[in-house]
This record gives structure tokens, sequence and C-alpha cells, in this order.
């Protein structure tokens, strides 16, 4: 084991003209010779020029006759022209060539009776009536489509008008991904059960879709062991297979990766370390004049390595032109400390509040792939920067169209299983509308209401001194904010543990008992609040608790914790206990409300939702998930 | 042959509603399931939940030692703390589940001798540090995506690690597309030259193409004959086999349309005749509870209708939304009168000319294709409008990116053929610059840099009381206007014949030959102005010429006319007339100059014009079209 650091680590920009000035798409790939028929979406390698006129020669542009113009001056109603078949009159359809001598076609609806000869014209015709003279359209030798412009369904049909039945495109790089690494399990290995010293391979799917994304063929070779010489053997012959080679992972410093090692011995690297995060152990290299990328092994490394270098060079090789996402200038919710040195890359939920839109960022984790899946955007912090400030404007790139985001109606405050239903039900109410919900507790959601953050709070904050529901902080921390408390559910909240309750935990006294293993809510959780209470009740220390104080954001994440074995006992909801198959101690059934400010309630948008939270269908599937009593749902209990 | 007429034509609109009421894309189809792998694009049916968390239990994050962090608690690289292999430490790599008792990684790297034991610790390490907690990015049960959205690549990577191999998705509408016409070519039978009466079949290509940009799955049946029996049979068994039938063309009020006759007679007609320009002979009907549209036959009216009814119904069964066209606003370079009733659409190239958007309207006849594959936009004139007025502003929805339009350099006037080659070499040069040229004559050009319609004219405007092109002309026409000229090419101006010049066309005179026809170019064209000098220096009446008063727009056009067989002789350019390989009479030699305005000259954009002017590159090439001569191509000749 030989530990390695990244030489002379390179800014993203830096990186990125490093390489592709020495890979210059534009020239490295021969074109080829394809069907107009299957030219979609292909970008031309050379101009397109029509190899005939498009109409050939004069057409009839309606089905009638044929004739001469002149020949119909002076007709009238009373005193009509005859014209005799097939010396004045020719009959055409919509297509035919027009005869010699002719140049206008009467409709054949025109025509009193169009079975007579000769047929009476009423009504003179004005020369190029209802004709489409030769090269109206296209003429032979003129430039249908230029070079590098990507093929619409239009180009192909004025091609195929100009005769054009084959051309010459841009080829396709063909980029072979090569998964590295011992420890992988490949999707197609999956059972019902997780692989559980594994790792699960997808990146390769995901980097198989983004270069076809970028107008690449992807090709996916078997997952190669930390092993240099497979490793050395299996980069020769992808480099003489492919276009462009990508592996993934092993391209970081550390002691079993073995890239750059493989890639040094057959070629040259160019870049070691980008100073970007996620995406730092990037690796750009030559071997024997292909293009070679380490792409860094956790998944959203993976992704954001992949735009900044591999997807401008497979676009360039493909002659297509990367549209840069849309931008919106948004407003961090929070403030967003960032290393310097390193540009950051900061996945954020978007939301228009008032005239304001709010970036609240997800986590940032290199490994936590839901954070792009989430995300509605992206912020990107500078490397001179130390990082975002809260409410000041900055620029976010936009990973979903500008329209879902002006849909979106955003809540802050407890997590509950329901939300998750009220978004698939609003969506599919009205496609136009997402419900996005962010858990940050349900005091943090009224903070976030006071400073115009959310457009709704979710709380069920329990006060014992009034022994009433949310209101008492409410009018503690939103005083002077006309709102409305809408009730959501009663729910039952309880201790989740281990099929068959092993350590036998029955009540709150329980959690004190030697080898029980305790995992908390996050302060300011109304679920925390909430055992506080209980404790304090009891008159219970905490510190008599194990893992007091190991804390978790939600209630699913403490019934995973429990389901793993990692700890023995949480305190949560039914619902969320139900979900992963664990047993639930019921303690207390409380009230989870939607604290909604008079400018949400006004809004369309918050109406529609409202009508799903009322409607039977919401109903019956909340009461599937077991522990929530809807009899107040929808209700408004208290405004001011 | 019997006469029908649009019964109630409705609104787009109207018409829309109507057909999408009756056909709600939702319910339409059963959702597939199909392997993850292969989802991205396709759209949920139903959220996906995550069958395992992942982490799936807490993983190691490096690859090094699984440590209790309380054991390294006080280390110092002076005092470190020993720990024992298979006891105090494990070693683990990237992903391994944490074993019990552990809950912290050091790496490897940061170990003396990781070969030995037991292992020397030199600092101490945090509870947590390294170690990715069960559930940190996907909790089991968790929604992954919701319903209803279009797989990512990264939600892909998302389900795969939440253990989900297979998921729901919209089944995309399978649409069968009928072409029918007695008259069709189909293109995969045409040959070296233009099928002489008959019509190219190209618009299933487009209407494929289009198909799949919407999310269904095309699929093209063999052309059937203006029959009505058999067009009933060939609709029966397309009903049966598809989701969605789409005839093409055949659905007009004409007397061979049969469409009506064979729907009405197996189902419901919905609409027929839409109040819309191009696009107007659309059908819309029900058969057996399957949607059918008879789409019209021209290209533009086929494509325009199939975005206003086919694009939703088929989205819509597909689950996708359909994203708008991004929209600019605009100021039309001309008047653009449009017939009350009817909503016309206008094909538009656009440029932006000082702060100005400028929209220029390409041809708007229904059969010209060519004019949606120059078009950057297009125009929608309100039925209840007469039209619009030049340089008053109006939205347009935008065919190309916007960028695309900050990269275009207008230049209008008259026609050359080294235009193309220009745009191809600039294009080549920076894909973000395009030339578009419009073909308005010299003096067209000229009136429109005074209005600021365009970047640069193109013009070779004699004077013969000067004996000097263009200057005389500016003088008038561009008095205060401060800008260059700056010469293309001097070009050979003559007469186009057939090959062996049958009618022996030597000089001017010749023209009034009987039995010549000639074809020439429309007023305030260079050439037409140089043909008038010509006669006038001679003596002649144009009178005297047959065909003097029929007009068209470019060299390739007369080209074309002569080619056809239509006209017997036309003035125009060597180039033109050997890209269709005519016989070329010189008559003289005319200069070709850009008038280019300082605001112009100025841009950066024209000076990378100006170096491909000048490039040896564009000198050889335009060589080769023949006829060019460029001693002057590239030189400022005069300025005011």
């Amino acid at each position: 084991m030989k530990r390695r650091i990244y030489l002379h680590m390179k800014s993203p920009d830096e990186a990125r003209e490093l390489f592709l000035s020495r890979f210059d798409g534009k020239n490295m790939l021969a074109p080829e010779e394809i069907s107009t028929v299957a030219a979609r979406g292909r970008v031309t390698a050379a101009p397109v020029f029509a190899r005939w006129s498009s109409p050939a020669a004069h057409q009839a542009a309606m089905d009638g006759f044929a004739v001469a113009a002149g020949s119909t001056y002076g007709a009238r109603p009373d005193s009509p022209r005859l014209l005799a078949l097939g010396k004045e009159a020719y009959p055409v359809n919509t297509g035919h060539l027009m005869p010699a001598g002719t140049d206008a076609v009467i409709m054949v609806e025109n025509v009193p009776d169009p079975e007579a000869d000769p047929i009476t014209v009423e009504t003179p015709v004005f020369p190029w009536h209802n004709v489409r003279r030769v090269g109206e359209d296209l003429v032979a030798g003129e430039m249908v489509i230029p070079e590098g412009v990507e093929v619409t369904p239009w180009a192909q049909g004025a091609m195929l008008a100009g005769g054009v039945t084959r051309l010459l495109v841009r080829r396709r790089p063909r980029v072979i991904i090569i998964p590295t690494g011992s420890d992988l399990v490949p999707v197609t290995a999956l059972g019902a059960e997780p692989p559980a010293h594994f790792l699960v391979e997808f990146n390769s799917v995901i980097l198989s879709g983004l270069v076809e994304e970028a107008g690449g063929v992807p090709e996916v070779w078997p997952i190669t062991p930390d092993d240099p010489a497979a490793l050395t053997e299996v980069l020769k012959r992808a480099v003489a297979a492919g276009d462009v080679v990508i592996t993934n992972a092993g391209s970081s410093a550390g002691s079993k990766d073995y890239t750059y090692q493989a890639v040094a011995g057959l070629g040259e690297v160019l870049v070691h370390g980008v100073a970007m995060m996620p995406g730092k152990p990037t690796l750009l290299a030559a071997i024997g004049g292909k293009p070679v990328i380490g792409n860094p092994g956790y998944p959203v490394s993976a992704i954001l390595s992949f735009e900044e270098f591999a997807a401008p060079l497979i676009a360039g090789m493909a002659g297509r032109q990367l549209t840069p996402r849309p931008t919106l200038t948004v407003r961090p919710s929070q403030n967003l400390p960032s290393k310097p040195g390193l540009t950051e890359f900061i996945r954020v939920t978007l939301g228009r509040v008032g005239d304001r839109v709010m970036a609240t960022p997800l986590p940032r984790g290199a490994g936590t792939i839901t954070s792009l899946v989430r995300a509605d955007g992206i912020l990107k912090i500078p490397a001179l920067s130390e990082g975002l400030e809260e409410d000041r404007p900055v620029t976010a790139e936009l990973l979903v169209p500008p329209e879902d985001i002006e849909g979106t109606l955003v809540i802050l405050g407890s997590h509950d299983n329901t939300l998750d239903l009220l978004a698939t039900l609003l969506h599919r109410r009205n496609p136009r509308l997402r419900l996005s919900s962010g858990h940050v507790g349900s005091l943090g959601g009224l903070v976030a209401l006071r400073q115009g953050r959310a457009h709704l709070g979710g709380s069920h904050l329990y006060d014992p001194e009034t022994n009433s529901y949310n209101i008492p902080f409410i009018k503690k921390h939103l005083a002077g904010l006309p709102l409305k408390l809408i009730n959501l559910a009663w729910r039952q909240q309880g201790f989740m543990v281990q099929p068959g309750n092993p350590h036998d935990i029955q009540k709150v006294a329980d959690l004190t008992r030697p080898g029980v293993r305790f995992i908390n809510r996050q302060r300011g959780a109304g679920t925390r609040l909430l055992l506080d209470h209980l404790l304090q009740q009891e008159g219970i220390d905490p510190a008599g608790i194990q893992g007091y104080e190991r804390e978790e954001y939600t209630h699913m994440a403490i019934a995973a914790n429990v389901k793993s074995g990692t700890a023995d006992v949480g305190l949560g909801i039914l619902a969320a206990a139900r979900a992963l198959g664990l047993d639930f101690i019921p303690l207390t059934p409380e009230r989870y409300d939607l604290v909604v400010p008079q400018a949400t309630f006004a809004d369309q948008r918050f109406q529609e939702l409202l009508e799903v939270i009322r409607s039977p269908e919401f109903h019956s599937a909340a009461e599937a998930l077991g522990g929530y009593d809807l009899k107040d749902c929808g209700r408004i209990l208290w405004e001011h």
C-alpha cells in the first residue's frame, strides 16, 4: 500500500482547457454516410445540396384542369369560356407536371361539370394560379442545410424533396466505460436483499445515459478488479477498440486506486486531481492518441466530473453544441460556507416565495445521489470564495424547466410520510404543480416562514404548559404574520423496535436500561421535544440514555437505524415503523398541522393542494399507511 | 367527383380542446414494467420507493481501518495509540460494512505502517468520521422519484442504489402513420432523376420524427392509393393495431380526399377543417375509441397540424409534458397582412440588429418545407387580426436556441452563390456564428440597411451615367449612414441557356426572336437593371421580349426555369449556370460588393466574417464555382 498525492491540482477550467486543446474533437472522427431517413438528430459533416429542384418542373398545386390563363380572360358566369379537353384544358392532380402551354390550374370544384368536354370556365384565372413553379421550394444545387447542424424532421423532408437520400454526418464517438473495483456487484446480480459487503455498481448506468445525451455511443465493459495488471490489460484493449475510454473509479490518490499507475504506464497523464468538489479525483490522460478519463467513484462526483470534462469532449467529437443549462437568480436560504481553493457544486431545491426564488441546499456528500435526483438546480461556489451568504442573490444552473419552479410549493418543517403522498396526488391532479418538502424540524419550519423562505410549514410542536399544539410556538415566533393553522392529521408516536421487540421496550424508562442503544431526532424536531417532555414528566436524566446525542433528521432515518441494527430503539411514527417492518410501541397520539401564511392561502396553487388534502383519495391512502387519524384533516383550526 | 366543404370550421384552440377532452391521454394506456437500466427518458407511472436503504448499513467511506472513535482519543504523534487487528481495528475497504463496535475509519494513508499489528494511531478521529451511515442517501420505503417524471441518468442510479431494478413506466403509444395518395413515390424508390409525374412521399419521415419527439413509437405503413374502399380497409386494421392513427394526406375537402368519407363511415368525425394556415385540412376523429388524425398533405401544413393536435395527444398518452418553445420579442421587417378568421403561422429568420431582433418572413406557402428548415422562429397571427405591422414588437416562438440569434449576421440584398460558401466557412470557423442571407435584390438590401433591418447589404448596382457600381445608389439611399463598401467578387454575367444552346442565343437582340421564351429577375435586382441598361443601349423595347414580365428572385431560380424547359434563356451568373449544367454565354463582368455600416464593421462577428472573406480557403472555393474573379475581394473600395 503506497500513498500518492495529487501533484499540481488544476482548476476545472484549466483542466478542461488542457484536455480539450490536446483533443480537438472537431477533427478526431471521420464522417460517415447514412440514409436521410435515419438522420434525425445527427449532425451534418458537410453542407447538403439539393440534387434536383423541388418542384422539379411546374406542378399542379390542386386537382383540376391545367389551362393557359389567357384563355380564361373575360369569362363570366353569364358568358363562360368553353375549353376543349386535350387541347385547351388538361385534367391534372396535385403534383402533376403542367402540360406545355399551360400556366394555371382551375380547381375541379370550380368547374360546373368536370365530366363534360369542353369544360365550362365561369371566372378567369391569373397566370401561375394553383401552380407550384419549378424550384419554388428548392433549386437544384442549392444548399438545403449547412454543415454542423442537427438534422430536424423537416430538414429530412427538405433533403428528400431535393432528392438527397444519403448524407454525410459526424460519426458518434464510441465511448467505452470500464467499471473498476473488487468490491462491486453488477446491477444484473442484485437480489431481494442488499449486498452485504459490496457496493452496487450503478455508475456505469448513469455514465451510459450521460454519454448518450452528449452524443456518444456508450459501451459498458465488465467490472475490472483492483489489480494493476488487469487494469493495464483492459485499458490497452479499450484504447484499441474505442474512441474515448472512461474508467470508474480508482482515479483518486488512494492506496488502491491503480488507474493513475496503469494510465501513466501506457501513456501520458495530463491532469490528476481537479480543484472541484465533488469531482476532485478526476484523471485526464492520453494513451496512443486516444482520450482516457479516470472518472471518480462517488456518484455525484462521477456525474459532475463527467459534465465538466467528458461531456464537452464527446459533444465536440459528435459535432454537437452542448446547450448551456438555463440559469436563474436565486437566494440561498442559509449561509453556505465553502473551502477556498475548491470550486464547489451545491445541489439545491428551488421555489418562488413571494418575489424571491429561495434555494435550499441538499446534502453535500458526493455519495448522496438523491441530492441530484431531488435538486432543481446547482449553485457553483467559486474557488476564491469562502461561501455564499444567506439571502444574497446568486446564479443557479437549472436542472428542471423554469416553469417547474413557478409551480412548486415549498413546505419546510417536520417530516411526515403523508407529504410524499400529497406530492404524488398534487402532481397527478395538476402536472404543473409540485410539492417540495424540506425536513428541517417543526421549529425550523416556523423560522423559515418568518424569513419568507417557504410557502408553508409542517409542525407538531407540543406545549406541555397549555397542553396544546403549535399555537403557543406560532404566537412566539410568527407574531406579526397573518396565517391559518390547518390540520393535516393526528398520528401515533411511539417506539420503533426490531421485530419481536428483543429488548422488551415498553415505556420511556426502558431507554436507560444498560445495553439499549437509542437513536434520537435533531434539536427543534417536534419528536425530540416530545421525548424531552416525556423524560421530564418521568424525571429521567437524558445523560442516562445511551445514544441520546446521536441525531437523525427524519422518522425514516430513525427507522433505518433500528432496522439495520445500529440502534435498538427510536421514537417516531407508526407509518415509518410499518414501512420497514419494525415493531411499534404506541406512546401518544399527536397533531400534525400545516402553518399557512395568508399570502400562501390566497395562492391558487395552495388552494389546489387544499383540495387534495380534503379529497377522499388522500384520506384513504393516508389511512392505509397506518397510524393516522384524519378526523380533523383539512380543517382550519386557528388563525391570527 | 363530388365537392365537399368544411362544415363548422373550428379554431385551433377549440379543435384541440374538443379532441383532447375526448381522448384523455393520461388514462388511455396501461403502464408497463421495464428494467431500471433501460428507463432513461421514460416517464414513471407510479412513485418509486426504495426497496432497501442506501447504504443498507453503516459503511466505510474510505479504505483503511474501522475503529471505535473513543479508542483513539488522546492519540498524539509522540504518544500514539496501538490498536490490535481483529480486536480494536479492522481493515476495511470503501463500501464495507462497519464491524460491530466500530464507528469511524482511519484512512490507510494516515497509518504509518498499515502492514503492522497492532497499527499505530497518531491522531484521534471523531465518531462517524469516514463512515456513510445507514440510510444516509436513501431510506428503505422512501420515495426515490415521484410519479409522472422523466427518468434521468441520476434517477436510474438512485433507484439502483435503493435496490429498484424494475419500475412501472408509462407505455409509449404506438402511432401508425398511413401515407395516402395514388401519385406518391416512396423515398426508397428514388433514383438519380426526379420522379416526373409523382410527388415524393417524405411526410411519413417527418411525421415519424415528430412522433418520436412527442414520446410515441412511430410505425409507417405502405402507401394507400386514393381509393375509398382501400382506405377504409387499412383504417380498420390500423385502428385495431395501433394506439393512434395518422393518415397523410387526403383529409381536405377536395374531390379526391377520401379520408373524411372513410373515417365517417367507420366512426365519428369530431373536427373537419381548422381555421389555421397552414394546416387547415386537418381532420380529428374517433374510430372504435381510438384517436384518428387526418393530417394535411403539404409538408408545412402537416408539421403545424401535427404540433397543434397530434403532439399534445401523444405526449399526454406517454405522460410527457411538452416543453413550450422559448419565445422572444421581435419586430417584423415588413408589414405582414393576414386573412382574418384564420390563425396564421409565419416562418421567419431572426437576427439582432442593434437593440432590435428583426424578423424577416420566409415564403408562406404550405409546400415550401425549406421555409421551416431556414426558420429561426414562428410568428403567430391571431385569427381576429388583419396582420402584423412592420417594426411593431410581437412575440416569436423560437426554433433555434436564443444564442444562435445573437450569433447571426443578417445580410439582405442581391443573391450570390458565394454567400452559401461564406455561411459554411464562417460556421466552420466559429460554430457560434451564422450568416443568414435574404434575397431581396440589391436595392432592397440598401433599403433594409436604411431601416436598420440588416447588418450588411449585398449589391451589384451598375450606374451607366457614372460607369460605376453601387456608390451612386448608396449616396442616394444611404446618405446619412457611415459605411464602408467592401468588394466580395467580380463575377461573370451572361445568358443561361439549355445545353447546346438550341436557340442560338448570342446577344441581347436575340431575346426578341419569336419562339424564344425569356425569364426575368425581379424589379430592383442588379441583374434586372443590367438587362434594362443593355436593352436601352441597343434600343430594344422590352415589350418585344416574350417572358419579360415573368420574374424570379435568384440566379438559381432563373437557372432552374431554363433547366426544366419552362424558359429558354435568362440572365445570370456563371456559377448558377454551371451548378445546373447549363450553357453560358458571357456578356459582361460585374462587381458584387458588401455594403457595411460602420456599426457592423466595428462588430467582432463581422470582423470574423471579414477574415473568412480574406482567407485563401474562401478564394479557392469561390474560384472553383466558376466565373468569379477575386482580385479585389475583401478590399475596402470606398467609405463615407
